[in-house]
């Protein structure tokens, strides 16, 4: 996507209501102008996949759309072409995101093409790599695989079998898959397209194993037949996607020159030594990771759109489809006038202005991390909480967002012209590929934790630690993950919170504060507990399980709620801004709403107000209704980009 | 099926655990003997539909495969082939069962033909309609649709618009779709098999409407061409069930014999006048539709099979698969052996047989109402609101299950060779045929509140209302959905709750009573206080609906506490009985768990013994997990019929 280029026609436009218009601009924030070329000028003649082709013409359509859309510019997406370019982490985004408006095989094959396999050349490999391989990779001559994933290894890419062994006889790296469970698998691009590699696997050297590194191998020959000693298999059918060629890879001692090792932080020299810019191997294994953070951004993001496009396809519809007959309304109610309908859209709607106005904030940090300025080892470090925390949340979001979508559209939900199964089917996988949402949520609570700890015991040592555990505690919190503008709302209210009115955000930041702090807080003290607990001391942690999870999305309710209220900064247009308020009310309604038990447990809230909330809802929902199509224009998806039948007239 | 025939050979057999096989057998209940020789002689050889297959050969393979069951006599499920065999439910709702274990397009398809079609022209229909239809039904030489559903009404089948107008001069009937809106949609067998349909319209005789009846209309000549008159159309891919043709029809004057009219309830004899054995329309217009009971006890069946299949796969995938090693385990910490995961698995499977026992005893209801004894209307209406809101439980259980069911196997989850994702797109538009599940509840509590309101009514004429209205209230649900085992059982920890422990059977009976009874007499009270608010009177009872959702929900929740209990009682086995007596816990307290909030604003539990259940739901999934494998056994689904590749050695 080349934002600046002065000749792009723009081959779209939408006429808009004056409030759609103006939510759009602000929710697309920062990113406004980008966002706005971009719907201008993406060829979206041939948007979306016909439901009917099998698994073999799937794959064709959509490597075919890949080319198509690199003819059209919209190709590599920010991975440079060559080694005097650099790679643009908000180009990369913005394009991911303008794909997903469209079919989600051709959105994930380009992530596999480019931000994985491309990335990796990029960002693990050195000049040599960068010159041989990105202009191949960039105009679509070397489709690649991420080759990461093994059949005995999904989330634990620490224990991954495979061997990269290098030979100082011949000077190159024996790559060899030494059990069953060593076979990479899932792997997009390796069933039929790719003709190359990035395989991650242990790295030995003169007997001596230097952790995961990542090698490139050649994977087919020209006529598409496996090279000696690789093994691809097709995995065929799938639950979605059908356009991606997900497979298996087995290596039988395979050879390749050792300047195939992508060796950016470690590789063999001439000498055959090993060596390494980082010295700690844990480091180093979580410095090559966390260049996949990317990934998680787009993929987060990608989700965020999906649920966009199936919450606007489930409004329109209901602002145009009657049901029984009632008292003044002889032609039958209008969907969208039951209230049990809006209480199932809208706050889904706003919750994915929140999740929007909190991709925004995440795309900022990764333009600073990865961008051409300095950042520190912390930001690099709260990135990748964040990007990994939002993923878990907006995948999740959006598999349950689409399905409320699709029921509510009812039986015509259900036929593949409205889009939504097809949708469905494609973003369920989102929930678990760029690392399990559960598992990603463990490792969010546990970098919470981590500077929880850090910064206890730096308390400790000052003596500070002198006053109560739980004053420290807080303490220790707002110091790390601190909100300023979150928590100077909640000290306002802090000493008679139920003199608030239930949309009072200043009640909202004190909740969701309180319920991020106090979860993370009890969770450490469990955490030390369960570590000097005699017995088993694993199944000591495993009891924490629920709480870990708890305290994670406690932690990114609050990041949310914090980009929304920056969110309406943004917005200068007065009715505009009354709406977000609204809208930001019942977002953060919704979240206490839906653990007001928590609430009640942890005496947040007195009975009689969390019955209350229900009905404040209620009117929340009552009064952003006659708003409902303004604030479906204001999530982005062009109408004629739907596609959904049900939506023509 | 020939549940009795002699000859039938088992075709298959399974080893069991012993735990397994005497939970199955406690499980299967009543129902234990014809289960057992269903699961003995089902053809299960091509169970499962290839997911690679198009549409066009997904419907050609369910075609064949029905032929195929026909032939090994599990055909027409218990539809009657002619005019001098009886409807055999019970035989049909097995049936359907016992499809469910295999591809849902079949089951649905067979639901169609048999249970829809079948079940009309039985039901419906008289003698010459039984004579002269049945047999080309039942042998699957006259496949037919179920014509109820229009584009502009699904739930609203009052306002049809689709005109059935008798015509004296050539004592004919003449069928008519006379708005866009009329056009019949979703009508499986419509697309491309059907050669006839039941269609639903409104009989117009003289000039006079009598509301809803259904006429047989040919559809296609012998090679499949419309017949004059006839638009068909193929609404073609769809989210799942790929294997039924669904499609629309349209009429244009066509004209039809009046003995085609199904007149059990209504018809125009031979002096051209309209006669009814049901004076009142409205009732009338509830008994045709009360014959469909069956349908929603067979579909709520099925989901509820489907669930089970799904849990069977990820529970023996995480008795086999390793994630991350861990103190003491350096192979890798088994999934199962995660409380995380067995919070994901095992509640669910309480449930699954929480709702089994339900059904069991739904099937006994629809067996004594439609079975040859005599039953009043008060049990025939009890059964369709119960019908009603377990297909609507059951059918939501089931889509999340599977979902929940294919993350918990991450990525392999994904694979269509493993099944999930498959279940997963077909199960998905249970929600919504059959009756849309939101509706069916909002019919549940409406139910609900007439037996309420009347018995309200009987109270205060002898006197009884005297008392205060809470007490009233009590009284009255007591006496209408009364539940004398729960009741009997809540009873004794009434007056000191919280003095029980969280696993005692009495306290969790009190609380379903108290949610299922407060609930619903709150919800009669502001319903009172709405129908006399002056006003939009569509508007006062709008913002009921959240509220109407609940109060069904929890009269559900106890409908199937006591179905667990009753199931326990009727098994023998002491250790089985103990295993069910921690499942039911678990059923009870997730239940509990899930609406804490509730029980906790109405000052029915202390924020302590709230914060306590969470520990509790821990220890049970930890007791549980040892009986994993026998516990899924129990639910019935042979191994070797799960088709799931991960599943192999």
């Amino acid at each position: 996507m080349t934002l600046t280029d002065e000749t792009a026609t723009p081959v779209h436009h939408e006429d808009l209501t004056a409030l759609g218009a103006r939510l759009r601009t602000a929710l697309d924030g920062p990113y406004a102008a980008e966002r706005s070329v971009g719907r201008a000028t993406f060829p979206a003649d041939d948007l979306l996949r016909d439901p009917g082709l099998d698994v073999a013409q799937s794959r064709e359509w959509t490597l075919g759309r890949l080319r198509e859309l690199e003819r059209h510019g919209f190709g590599h997406a920010g991975v440079p072409d060559g080694p005097n370019s650099v790679s643009d982490p908000l180009t990369a985004v913005m394009a991911f995101e303008m794909l997903a408006h469209g079919d989600l095989s051709v959105t994930i094959k380009s992530g596999v093409q480019f931000g994985l396999f491309g990335g990796a050349v990029t960002n693990l490999g050195t000049e040599w790599h960068h010159a041989t391989f990105l202009p191949g990779i960039t105009d679509l001559s070397l489709l690649g695989g991420f080759a990461m994933t093994e059949l005995g290894h999904g989330s634990d890419v620490a224990s991954l079998e495979t061997t990269i062994t290098y030979d100082p006889e011949t000077d190159e790296f024996d790559v060899h898959s030494p059990t069953p469970g060593a076979t990479k698998a899932y792997i997009g691009n390796a069933a039929k397209d790719g003709t190359m590699a990035a395989v991650f696997g242990q790295l030995w050297v003169g007997g001596t194993c230097h952790g995961v590194h990542v090698v490139l191998v050649p994977l087919r020959d020209d006529d598409g037949n496996d090279l000696p000693g690789i093994t691809t298999g097709d995995q065929g059918h799938k639950g979605g996607l059908l356009g991606v060629d997900n497979g298996t890879i087995r290596f039988d001692h395979v050879r390749v020159e050792r300047r195939m090792l992508l060796d950016r932080f470690g590789g063999v020299g001439d000498d055959g030594a090993y060596s390494s810019p980082i010295e700690n191997a844990n480091r180093r294994f979580f410095t090559m990771l966390g260049t996949l953070v990317r990934g998680r951004v787009c993929v987060g993001g990608g989700a965020g759109i999906t649920a966009r496009r199936a919450l606007s396809i489930a409004t329109r519809y209901a602002l145009r489809r009657r049901q029984f007959p009632a008292a003044g309304r002889p032609g039958g109610v209008l969907l969208l006038d039951y209230l049990v309908h809006q209480r199932r859209l809208l706050p889904r709607i706003a919750r994915s202005y929140a999740l929007g106005f909190a991709q925004n904030e995440l795309i900022e940090a990764l333009v600073h991390v990865q961008g051409p300025g300095d950042s520190t080892e912390t930001e690099q470090r709260e990135l990748e909480t964040r990007a990994a925390g939002l993923k878990a949340m907006t995948t999740w979001f959006a598999n349950e967002t689409v399905q409320e979508a699709r029921e509510a559209c009812g039986g015509s939900g259900y036929l593949s012209e409205n889009q939504l199964t097809e949708m469905r089917r494609d973003v369920d996988i989102f929930a678990t590929f760029e690392g399990d949402n559960t598992v990603l949520l463990q490792s969010v609570t546990k970098a919470l934790l981590t500077d929880f700890k850090r910064e206890w015991s730096e308390l400790d040592r000052s003596g500070v630690m002198q006053a109560t555990a739980k004053v420290a505690g807080e303490t220790v919190v707002e110091a790390t993950s601190a909100n300023l503008v979150l928590d100077r709302l909640a000290s306002a209210v802090r000493r008679k919170p139920e003199e608030t009115t239930l949309t009072d955000r200043r009640w909202h930041a004190l909740m969701f504060e309180e319920r991020a702090r106090h979860s993370l807080e009890s969770l450490a003290r469990r955490m030390r507990a369960a570590s000097t607990a005699s017995g088993d001391s694993f199944e000591a942690f495993n009891a924490l399980g629920e709480h870990v999870q708890f305290a994670a999305k406690a932690h990114l309710e609050r990041l949310a709620l914090q980009a929304f209220i920056d969110g309406i900064r943004g917005c200068e247009d007065p009715e505009a801004r009354g709406v977000l308020e609204d809208l930001c009310s019942l977002y953060a309604l919704s979240s206490i709403h839906d653990q007001r038990a928590w609430f009640l447990e942890h005496n947040r809230i007195s009975s009689s107000r969390s019955k209350a909330i229900g009905q404040q809802l209620d009117d929340l929902c009552r009064r952003l209704r006659p708003h409902a199509l303004g604030l479906v224009e204001g999530m982005g998806i062009p109408e004629s980009w739907l596609g959904a039948a049900i939506l023509r007239d």
